[in-house]
């Protein structure tokens, strides 16, 4: 199997290109670049010299260096991703549609069904003009839509919208208290931080080392455009009780990993009067008590439960919170919540952690392709977290 | 003037010795450790040699660097800090008493009043044994209790306990909105990350280089002991409109600062129905309107307006929000606001940087000194940060 | 395949066990501890949770989470790997011996020969009690001794002493202009920075991340363990013109990577009279000359010639420098030669980077298992750096 | 007095302003900017928001916030400083020797003399247009040229080459062995790393905090165009015996610091017949002997008598290395040496850290602001080292 990659330059499409290298289904990597076309991709990432691209003895070759221009991709390609900009895929989909192969977007471009273009529309500007590639599309959340990808599949044609790196967090999250029926109307504040390859290969002043080194900063608060990517796919869980979103991403001093802090109010149901206690003074609050404990173990085993076949959603022991160094280089998810019950009644925070480049784009990106191409979902996908 | 340091050997004392040997006002600075009696203070921090320790020419000497026990510093001293593990600064507040001059601590020993003490046992453990130290105490928050610090002095004696780090941030984020009567009841939210220095120099594995570099990390989720103390400053600016409080904190890969991101429900007159729009499909938010941004400004003014004449609170002009590197090694709290508005209501959101361990511990440390003693409140407090 | 692991939870152990679980060969893995025997590797190394030691479906566990003992262990496996403090290893060794299966050392204890006892001695305390274990030992620097580690492989019965991290970057870096007589007698310089996690798990001030973020601090100068063994590589390579060596490492803000710096004189045959230019005034270096890049073109093209067919060692096209970030997580030790020419002589400059956890560790541990057990010498070693 | 500083958005003009808004005799600093003239340093630099700065009360301005031109400045001033790329600095110096007041130069325009001309022009291209200019000045490295500097001082005119940042570390660490004759003829090798901050404020890749991260990297091996100075700097502290100079930068994961560990062989006095001792296998090293530990304590105890009366050079303890940590935001240059001895010879090695920004670059500009003015030496250059 030969798999093309548009856009190879970025980040997203390095670390996808580090994955595939491994991947026991993929016989041949081709890459394209419309700014560098006709160069090496050697000659961009230094690292990649003597890996599977090295050409030494002729053999073994998975990457070819050579970088071509997009139609020559797809026109040798079983499957393409995309990792361009937001605005272009749709040519390239519409023309790996016509060749009958998968096509797997990173952009924001088929994340947003045709009902919601106006949505699409308002946040990223421009409007579809290949409808019939968007009717194709899936948002690929396997642990959401696993069932609909390959119903898809089955009837011959489609296109994957890969999720942002902050919406997976949060909805893998969210999912089951969500699904569960846990939660109450409300608002849901999702408090999350990224490192700085979230922000892309381009040198910008924010991303200079001197400048994100040492530091924690909020940044687009209240308008970042994952807000609707995110409140869409809580709409698509849970529609029958109403709840708003407010999402806060953060730049943090680290490369890799997405931390999501997400807070939900809870159904009165979990809620009982006062249990957390406060003092007699009025107002503070005393610390949690061992009823609290008690009714966040029934939210943890429900969570562990939701998630028990789940392969790359591990829900963590009561104790242990979720680190982005435990999931660095894996395309896990990993999950702790936590109960905090007080006067004005019940919430659960639920932590989430992802490595922003692989289940946060390209380990997605591959476990997407493993369903699409009816291969085992975790193919190439089993490494352990790099963790220091 | 002759300044006392017991526990001199931790973080938070070699902050405060590093202020206080700038300090115009004071003439010489005295040590205790108990662990590292007759040592000097350069075998413990060597970038203390030859600054102002330096002996050799017997001329300008401000650090003395040898330790002695506690007594012996108080009895040399003018003015006494502590910055000693909670639960055993009230012999040393007492002895200070007894001499007359200020002492002020650093633990959590004198953050709670006598009525809140069954707040401080539930929390900390322990029971006040000298009621009249605790009689006077004052929460050494300047901006939120100078008055009463000052009364306490005119009436002769005081004991300042010094906030804890993650409430300075978040009081002196919270306070225009709750004095203004902006907050409607319900849940505030403040998600907060620190640097590895506010765990101190003890060594522990969750701060080994290792572990903690490239990771943010979610902990004591709900049950940090430093919930009680922004409840109580909470109630204290308003206690006529009840505020249940949930705080998280994650540890981040910086040595210093504190970032928190705080959530507030605002009361019905800042809310207009739906303002923000969502998309036909229901639910899904479109992006902040003109409306939304002209109410943000109106609360931004109110903050600027409040803040007026506080020397160490920026509110950020519009569009820059605070970074922890620009507050580093400074008294500054940087602020910025935000607005939201949904379906739900109205949610401010107020982002707040300081220096953990300068506004954070040692610097608000040397204001309250300033305070006590009749000085300029930003005396020796107006370095500018060391950004990068 | 069965293969063990003593001394499973420290960082070199738990990055091994992170390389066999990706290795095609390795069926099982055992882990023993001495002071966690008992208890599960993921209570340890909680990142390892749902990975491939999860037992909630009874297939495809590859590593056995429950912490063993060393001989429960050794009686299981087909190899051992140890990877434990200096001079215990000695009985494990024999243990293995006995049982006709490889031993394969993370320490010193079998990387000098029984004529280099005295070294071992004077460097490390001890002295050999089992000398048998010592005569079948071999240093596994594959691009050194594979020739050696197959014969005695061929003979029966190996003990592996797996390399320093240091020595493997210096002794690769300099093997080529060694072997190929380059190098004038006289004084071979290796300056060399290494990440935290060479450190190890223990907890030391050293290592708490307040000390070591944002520092590049100098350590045991001209002291280092790692000396002798930098030297007697270097006699081996070479032991007709004497070397002698100075050898200085730098703890350096990052968790992976060592890069070493090495100056090596060269023979006049290298040299010709002041290419390099100097000023009018006297004895200032005008910029490099055209004819010492040619020059350093001859020794660059002799450095590629050389490794032509060592998969893991890459010497960089001209113009790139190595990169500690361009390893991480692989097997690679990049190269790049450089040359100065002044009125002194011609000194070669070698680059070298590695990875501390994997060639210089456990990379390299595996790389000599294959070797030992006749698999492809890049078998489970082909993974792509995580470079950032 | 009016300070003026011309490039004032440039990393070292922004750590000069940091510096001299703290100095007791700077009453006005004005800044002038080529690109944003007009603007507020405010809004490139969000940090400086309300210090001194600020206007709101019209009373105690430092900064003056609004960025001019440069004549503007120069026309206001009482002494100039400029931070400008190479090869513009000329017309500006002529400017202020005509209006008679101090030149302080950050670039390498002003730091070769007359007869180093060719040496400038063949590292940094260009010719000198106004020879009296250069006539005039004195390269400001205080420890070296103080008396030097004075003496221009007193002849009425007066511009100052400011040293770069390697060059600073490595002569102040060879200064006294140098000016003692420990040197034997030969090559002197300074291998150095420096924080991010060293390549200043403009975005490059190399820059970016996704390259930079936990990355230690060297760059133009050998031809870095500080090499000259260095070499200079020697010649000026010894003529009589030829030192050959080899020079190696590394970039290192660290906003601040400059890390230099230099190899020095030292004349034959110092050395006895191969002390250290060799393996009886021959030329494998032994530890250093109490021989070696003896004759490193008469070095040290040289160093530290060399340089008693400097006030911002420390030599260390024996035992404590330098860190860049321990000088970050002082002016301090911290040493520590070291003595191996072999079968070859005796090497020196010297370790020497400051903080690029401050005696790299700022600080030591203030430092020969106050000696041209005739202030004490280290008046606003006392802070002690923020530690971490």
């Amino acid at each position: 199997m030969t798999v093309g990659i548009l856009g190879a330059t970025g980040y997203a499409a390095a670390e996808l290109t580090r994955l595939l290298a491994a991947h026991p289904s993929v016989d041949a990597i081709v890459l394209s670049s419309s700014s560098k076309e006709g160069e090496r991709i050697e000659a961009v990432y230094p690292h990649f010299i003597s890996t599977v691209t090295d050409n030494r003895d002729n053999k073994g070759n998975k990457i070819e260096g050579g970088l071509l221009n997009a139609q020559a991709v797809i026109d040798r390609s079983d499957v393409v991703f995309a990792a361009l900009p937001a605005g272009v895929s749709e040519p390239f989909a519409a023309s790996c549609l016509d060749r009958g192969i998968p096509f797997i977007d990173f952009s924001a471009d088929f994340r947003f069904s045709l009902e919601d273009e106006a949505v699409y529309a308002a946040w990223y500007g421009g409007a579809y003009q290949n409808k019939e590639a968007h009717r194709l599309a899936v948002y690929g959340l396997p642990e959401l839509n696993r069932a609909t990808i390959k119903k898809r599949v089955a009837e011959g044609r489609v296109v994957i919208g890969n999720p942002g790196c902050y919406p997976t967090a949060c909805t893998l999250g969210l999912y089951p208290a969500l699904a569960k029926g846990l939660a109450a109307e409300g608002t849901i504040i999702a408090d999350c931080a990224s490192g700085v390859t979230g922000g892309g290969r381009e040198t910008k002043r924010e991303y200079h080392y001197s400048e994100a080194a040492d530091a924690v900063t909020p940044y687009k608060v209240g308008a970042h455009r994952h807000t609707p990517e995110i409140a869409r796919n809580i709409r698509q869980i849970e529609n029958t009780v109403h709840h708003s979103l407010i999402f806060t991403p953060h730049l943090a001093p680290m490369n890799r990993g997405i931390l999501a802090t997400i807070y939900v109010p809870l159904d009165e149901a979990w809620h009982e009067k006062a249990p957390q206690g406060t003092s007699p003074s009025g107002d503070v609050p005393l610390p949690p008590s061992e009823k609290t404990a008690q009714r966040a173990g029934e939210i943890h085993a429900l969570y562990e439960d939701f998630y028990r076949n789940e392969p790359f959603v591990r829900v963590l022991p009561p104790g242990i919170t979720p680190s982005t160094a435990r999931v660095r280089g894996s395309n896990f998810c990993d999950i702790s919540v936590h109960l905090v019950q007080n006067q004005t009644g019940s919430t659960l925070i639920i932590c989430a952690a992802i490595d922003n480049m692989v289940k946060g784009a390209a380990g997605q990106a591959v476990q997407n392709m493993n369903i699409v191409l009816g291969r085992p979902e975790t193919e190439g996908l089993t490494a352990i977290p790099l963790v220091f």
